[in-house]
């Protein structure tokens, strides 16, 4: 049994690659490019998957989930602005890509530690906007 | 080629594990708890695979597959009360993992019988509300 | 300035009439009229009406709003049977008309003591499904 | 006939009103005080009333309608940061309702020029979320 | 109390205006004026405006209600090419304008003679894709 | 890494099996045999996967992307009637199961020429409305 979950948070951020010349940049982020940034409202699903349990007909305790969940990532990223207040973007470009990346791993290590390896953590979505969604395998 | 097909029903259910004492059910299962029960209108989307038919240019009869999964699940579970109207959750809670299992169930069954294995009936999913969504492969 | 804030609750209720013959209220209330009951997901607008503030560019305290219309409504309703949870339901058909009402009577009251005139509660809407929508000016 | 049309931009604010003290900047405005921003993907709806012309079936030239609002509106603010880069926002707080006087007043006198008062233009409506929607009359 | 309904019909059409140039249709019309045509998922919605009842907490039968708006609509347009299979548009282009206005008459005198004046049919709304909205107040 | 990205179009077609008597058609197609067509909004998702560039953040040039799918498929299908407009469907009935088999064919080979295998072209999605999506691995 697999349950996907789903999360929300409102970002800003500027896409911006250091090691390029201006002219690259705005030829490969576009409006993304704009100095001062842009947001968007950022959706997350969480996977994960395991055995229902036989007497409470749960595959998860979904109240230690979202603890987790909303300690480790939301919390995090959520009414901020990537580039400056989340430390994995001091150096790599804020694209979802890279957040989705960011979040996989601080979620990836926090469940271990909480969960074990059941249920399991199967993977991550970021989606950007309705047209763009981004899924790592954990 | 996959299809994915949606469908909708409503209905009410109480959580509860008689095995567990009160104060567990109330930690558990929070204000899912609640004696009188309450409700949701589910989403059940049923993946069958096959190949195109070359002449129809179809994976499934869709009128014989309505047929099948709306009087095997639809009209057992739609505008009911889970815990009293349908036998399955005689005693077992009707989480929405439980629920998935009892609708594949009843699903697997019938649909060897109709349409044997090609198309093949591959998973189905239940969305309890826009945030949870529990799959489970047949 | 208009605006329209969202809220959801969960619940079940049983759609019968107790002044008229069962044969009616089966052809009135149809599948809503199962005598165990069966649920949805209920999505509450409400519309407020005021002027911009000069200093906070806010048509009203959001967290204020919030704290009034889930302690009037939301968790009066929500995860519960109306039916036998909602006092206002002992007699009444909890349609969505009739909770509408019922959702109505209970904000205005708080509304005028917490807020006054300004801003003025204008109105709610119960989107009891997609398909179905109920407006009630206040 | 009314005709409502939806156009969408993405952009990032901070909400801090410059007169007030820090601590009642963050009791009002809470996460959105947040010094380095956030931002949203705003959807915002055109609302034009208007005869059906009877040869075209129309109400509105969509291509004139369109390059008047993204011109006006939609380029000014989309991948844009409110505080910064929109002159409207220099001391005014770019709280949506404000927002949605910007995109009023920038829309009412280009829509005057262009299409005089038949179709009128109006109301506007600005969705910061799926939960807040802010509508104002012009 | 206002009750709006949802009602989904799928159809083709053509947009060309035949008083009018090639020329003109193509510069009014754009990929719409395509010689075979094209087709949209169209959404109606119909408003209705009434007391609600006190023994059944009802505004309208719903099931008259659908069953007046499907065979004076719904039945008329759904897997139809508008331009060849309705009538209204022999001569008339069928912009959602004109779909609007055709789908309100045939409305209007029926709801007359099977409702009369209470419930009140007060609007119809055609969503012909997400971002284009068609309002006619009957 | 996986990205998902949606793209529309609205066309019209008419299911109609050429080797098969009227009969079996209209029983097979129902309403969707109708001879002047219909029409839908599909919405058509592509599914590519490859590793994140360290330096850009990203798995794929979209606006690439965008041209070689705009060109190769949404261009040759939007707005169009599959049946007489579209040369896959001069003998194949052009169900939703035959557009994602042609809509795969046009891009699988455009891809290898532009892309080569990275990122590579996973799958596609055909949403021919809410409730039917066909998937096909490429």
């Amino acid at each position: 049994m697999k349950l996907t979950r789903r999360y929300r948070f409102s970002a800003s951020h500027r896409l911006h690659a250091p090691a390029l010349p201006d002219a690259d940049n705005i030829r490969i982020y576009g409006k993304c490019n704009n100095p001062f940034g842009h947001g968007h409202d950022y959706v997350m699903e969480v996977v994960v998957r395991g055995p229902v349990d036989g007497v409470t007909g749960l595959v998860v305790d979904m109240r230690s989930m979202d603890d987790l969940v909303r300690c480790e990532v939301v919390d995090a990223f959520d009414h901020k602005n990537l580039n400056t207040d989340v430390p994995e973007f001091g150096r790599t470009v804020p694209t979802s890509e890279n957040l989705a990346v960011a979040a996989g791993r601080r979620l990836r290590n926090a469940w271990k530690e909480r969960f074990g390896d059941v249920p399991a953590l199967e993977k991550i979505r970021i989606h950007e906007t309705r047209r763009n969604i981004f899924e790592l395998l954990l």
